[in-house]
């Protein structure tokens, strides 16, 4: 699936994944009041709601952007029926040509963590069948539990073809509390983008690992040296946009094949209509602000880079 | 909710939490069969075997044990229908007034915490309602990503007077990888069990905090430690038994008031009837080998406190 993304992200010249992480703030009335009229306000209206939203969006980008990343907390929240929206959006992704990279940041250890790469990668057994639950391309994973909670999902990318990315260090302000802290004169981040370099060198795709990390746009200094740490790793990086990452800052995130990273924009993308810059679109066009906001991000970026 | 816990514990005399976390080949056969020739080897399938297992077992212990820990990846793995079992299973064991720990070790940033806050412990408002997802009484909380991820979660369990436990130092024998490192000569744990404790010192119950942690019993001497550091926070404790926690070890997670720790067994109880030890139950009878089993654990634990 790594060789995937890589090809797709070569295709459309796009190093781009939008964020679906549709908060019920930024949904449009108009679809917010058609699907309450359908379902009252209940959990299934909002799925609703939220559905319509998603499918509008992926409808005006699939073509020009190689990947999304629906933040699965946006939809757990709706419980049942939120859930099967998620399940509705990666389908409907993957039915686009579209790589999806589950945002689910799970980590536990043992059968544990094996139970999470099943369901979000892999096949679970039920009986004499394997059968899928949510059957993203790629999942995020939290490192805290150390190799017990890796190696499950390492073995499911291995045998679904499959991919991660790790946590290293996050976009937040407060991500420095502990992935800072020195140990032996260096942050816990750089020791982590090790083990990621170790854990990813067991599964490789053509030119990159199937384990990726996760590193924040708004730490570019810190990008630079895990680039030169993790040299296989792809590196999804949040961060851009709403955050304060610059295109500038992202260069270091890259390679000097100009491949390596993938850089995620959420509200920037899909809440582009209640921008200014976009305000021209309307709210009825919400998903054309999109598009237009997918476009420019990936000439910014592009600009940046080919500097 | 921790006032209900710790109530709960004093009354029952059983600081045990049971882990509900039913793997397929821990199901009796007979009811796997009765699942699937009703709904087939499919999702369905796996899930109603899931849920009458489950529902059995609570049946027979929610009036000795205070409190079930229903680890959420083994109901996520079976996609949709296990998280409808993963509801259906926490509201059961509310109905029946046991207080539900969600084991989902959520961890994210800003508005996505609050999401998975919501989704676990509070309300999410859809147009002018607040309605309820999966509604557990507790959380696990993963805080490698610092306070950013933490205080959302913190902002639902005052408004909602709920609980998390936030990962410290886990069970598993590679924790000590990232956990263990040291920072200016402490390890990474004693810095996160002071976070712990000034998380919680903001959201105080009438004697511990709303802020636990998890501490697992395979290191007795860390958890001694920790108790001291976190003199407020409830302990929960998993690895004892299947994981190699014995009870004299134990000891160290609790404070003088014989309370302040609450200890997990998951398969030792659900899977007990495969052990030698219950084996006169015969697998008909699984759920009171189950109860057989959390009689035992909680006079092993006593036991060692009473010492």
């Amino acid at each position: 699936m790594i060789n995937k993304l890589v090809d797709k992200i070569k295709k459309q010249n796009a190093p781009v994944v939008v964020g679906l992480d549709p908060m019920m703030k930024f949904i449009p009335e108009h679809l917010k009041k058609a699907a309450f009229a359908e379902y009252g306000e209940t959990l299934e209206g909002a799925a609703e709601a939220i559905w319509q939203f998603n499918k509008a969006i992926v409808d005006n980008i699939y073509d020009i952007v190689p990947a999304v990343k629906p933040q699965v907390a946006m939809y757990e929240q709706f419980g049942i029926e939120g859930m099967k929206v998620f399940q509705k959006t990666v389908d409907y992704c993957k039915s686009k040509d579209m790589v999806v990279i589950g945002d689910v940041k799970r980590g536990d250890i043992g059968s544990t963590s094996e139970a999470y790469a099943v369901a979000h990668l892999g096949k679970v057994q039920v009986g004499s069948k394997k059968l899928s639950a949510f059957n993203e391309d790629f999942a995020t994973v939290n490192p805290y539990l150390g190799s017990d909670g890796i190696n499950p999902f390492v073995k499911v990318c291995k045998e679904e073809k499959k991919g991660i990315f790790i946590l290293v260090k996050t976009s937040n302000p407060s991500s420095g509390e502990f992935q800072d802290r020195l140990i032996d004169g260096r942050p816990l981040y750089e020791l982590v983008g090790e083990k990621v370099a170790e854990w990813g060198s067991e599964c490789m795709g053509d030119d990159y690992s199937y384990v990726g990390a996760v590193v924040g746009a708004t730490y570019p200094e810190m990008g630079k040296t895990l680039r030169k740490i993790m040299p296989k790793a792809y590196i999804l990086v949040p961060g851009y946009g709403a955050q304060g990452g610059k295109a500038e800052d992202l260069v270091h995130f890259f390679n000097e094949d100009g491949l390596g990273a993938i850089v995620n924009s959420s509200r920037g993308i899909i809440a582009a209509y209640t921008k200014e810059q976009y305000a021209k679109f309307g709210e009825e066009h919400f998903a054309e602000a999109s598009r237009q906001a997918a476009l420019d991000m990936i000439a910014d970026i592009n600009g940046a880079l080919h500097k």
